[in-house]
């Protein structure tokens, strides 16, 4: 049974702290996704939840955004849900 | 340029909490794959960081253990490598 990733909330909650992050940083969709070393479309597939984000690539944009890989995790929604 | 899983730092360290959770719980790997709606290897090659994986399993993984998401990538090395 594959789940599409917009239902997953963690990605949704990566996508906004990704988000938040650049647009703190006053950086572009592409220029993040040039420090990031991916292709410079996919910074706005993933804001927009539409990627199932590896591991690899969550450390890749959290360095490119300078911040910890768990940050951009953080689910302030307090409940695990399901 | 394909950089296999074990070169990113971060999958080690996803790796090393995932064990020492399923440890704490007093699980065995296929009863955490079985919680986890897993396939009862995945975690073994997850804790050996053989798996590039995805943020949809690291939600999965991280609920199945009643721990936060988040708390499964706390990197405690200090910098940010690379």
């Amino acid at each position: 049974m594959a789940v599409k990733p917009h239902e997953c909330l963690l990605v949704e909650i990566f996508a906004a702290h990704v988000r938040e992050q650049r647009l703190a940083l006053g950086l572009s969709q592409e220029q993040l996704a040039e420090r990031a070393g991916v292709h410079r479309t996919y910074v706005g597939m993933l804001e927009r939840g539409e990627k199932n984000v590896t591991i690899y690539n969550i450390e890749r944009i959290a360095d490119a955004l300078g911040v910890e890989p768990a940050a951009l995790l953080e689910r302030n929604c307090g409940s695990t849900h399901g």
